[in-house]
């Protein structure tokens, strides 16, 4: 967020445009907003979270801030407008509450007070993010030993958050207390987040990685190359079922086979306690030609049918443990995951 | 092959540029022949193994054809040299010997009856390409039923072949008798075979397909949409273990997490029981480019590491069956290998 809560606007990374170009766009408007979270400029579930919140604020003042009124109904078209952008993330949806539940508490005052508390739950949000990824590095780091291979899936990096990730959090932090790791990195069809950002971010601070289709991670692990698997998560059910980026469950499935522990690193409010398992995540269905034209060229004949889930739901049988922000759950099922998220 | 054994030509299809454009080249001398195998205008085991044989007739007349010393010498030069084309095909070494024993075996006569015979030989490593796909077919087709969901990996179909295919003969051979099978075909990265050349085919042959991403199989399977796996193999070892392109193995991982059956089709020129298991199978690691430049733009930051194996190796306990011109071999083991292959 650049400026105040009257003018200031949200800047984000194109991360579309990564790794070969550094953009960064203004969003002065939500539907700019929307349409970064739809089209992926912005990714990763705490990230979206955070966007979400800041969306909140500049749709809230959009109609004028002078009437008190008038910014709580543009906040809430906003909000409900906002949710509409992807279905999976559950962060998505818990910032928006956030911010809607905030306008609900603050008593009648003016607009441009209530405005201004808006913007101080979006950055509370943001903060909050941060010191989430710092504590998810923590608790995490202590499960990685000196010298492993971490296989992460996708990108729950510094760029899927406001500070440096979740699983890249975990590797980062084991990097700073000097547990030297080497990560292989899936490059993630269709949309290539692993070989887009997570080897870019990880080049960028020095931690060694070597990039691989994502149909070579079970040959890694054959060569035993891999002593771990760590990825994010999009949103986890009251049992521990987490959905997470197209990929994952096979990972899992492949981590087993190796008797390879494989970890979700993943902020409290990635959690969903309303869905008793996976099987009530909605999983987003994307557009083929991310697949037949995924290189900037067509790779595959013309009217070709194709199925594109963008989201995997891993059973909780196959997850090792799962790092948030207020410590490992292990073993993961129902009573654990209340036990930790309850601090 | 265009022509008589004096003046003829070796024309292939062109597979690097597919889908898009359907280009065939001319080989008329090793060279061309040489860069055509490594770089993948010709692939699949089998129709490495016809274009070699083609390209030792072209090599054998390269140094004029009225001497049959000349003839005997400029033969085993270019056998020798299209032995370094690629390393774990086996069907390139079985092709080249059959065509260095066939020279061996013709009793001094003169360089254009010499010649004549290498064309022979090379129209039967051909021809027998043919009958083995359909047979192939044949016995395949008997274990589908009707309405399944096949899912396969990379190309086994007619471009791997003279003929129809090895994994896709068996596709091919359901559908013509009458049991609609439905296609799952994995893209197949950092190539795309299985996007440009097995989706191209099946469309054209009328059989219902769906392109998939690698990582989306696992999801697939457990969306119980796939009943069997087939796929082909570039070499099998005396016990079984099978080399197939990348992501063949972590195929057949998932498919028994899924408890779906997983065979290979292979012609008996495919077995190599000169290694009694895989782990002798030379894997050819190719050119980071192709990950990281994968169809003409960069998806991958600048000089990151990257590990790109051509091929992994199934080993034999995860393979329910091998489809050969001879039958199916089942269970697959050191001995109903050495069974069915005598015939």
């Amino acid at each position: 967020w650049v400026g105040d809560e009257q003018t200031g606007h949200l800047r984000l990374i194109d991360q579309t445009r990564l790794p070969t170009e550094f953009i960064e766009i203004d969003c002065r408007d939500v539907p700019t907003v929307w349409e970064a979270i739809k089209l992926l400029r912005v990714r990763g579930a705490p990230a979206i979270g955070v966007a979400a919140g800041y969306g909140a604020v500049i749709g809230a003042r959009s109609q004028g801030v002078k009437d008190e009124g008038t910014v709580r109904k543009a906040l809430a078209e906003a909000t409900a407008y906002l949710r509409t952008s992807r279905p999976t993330a559950v962060n998505l949806f818990w910032a928006l509450d956030r911010m809607d539940a905030a306008a609900a508490a603050t008593p009648p005052s003016n607009g441009p007070a209530l405005l201004k508390r808006l913007l101080h739950e979006a950055d509370a949000i943001a903060e909050e993010d941060r010191a989430m990824c710092r504590s998810i590095g923590k608790f995490g780091a202590e499960l990685v030993q000196a010298g492993e291979g971490i296989l992460t899936h996708c990108n729950a990096g510094g760029l899927a958050t406001a500070d440096y990730g979740t699983a890249l959090a975990v590797i980062f932090s084991a990097q700073e207390q000097g547990k030297h790791v080497h990560v292989f990195a899936d490059e993630t069809r269709p949309l290539l987040q692993g070989a887009r950002l997570t080897a870019w971010e990880l080049q960028r601070r020095g931690v060694p990685v070597t990039l691989i289709c994502d149909n070579m991670a079970a040959q890694v692990m054959k060569e035993r190359k891999i002593q771990k698997v760590v990825v994010g998560a999009d949103r986890i059910a009251a049992n521990g079922d987490a959905a997470n980026k197209i990929g994952t469950y096979g990972v899992a499935l492949l981590a087993k086979a190796h008797g390879i522990p494989f970890y979700v690193a993943a902020p409290s409010s990635t959690f969903d306690l309303s869905i008793a398992d996976g099987s009530a995540i909605p999983i987003e269905q994307r557009d083929p030609q991310e697949v037949t034209h995924g290189f900037g060229r067509q790779t595959a004949p013309a009217g070709v049918s194709v199925y594109n889930p963008a989201f995997d739901v891993t059973p909780a049988e196959l997850i090792s443990g799962i790092i948030t922000e207020k410590g490992v759950i292990r073993p993961v099922n129902a009573g654990t995951i209340r036990e930790v998220l309850a601090g």
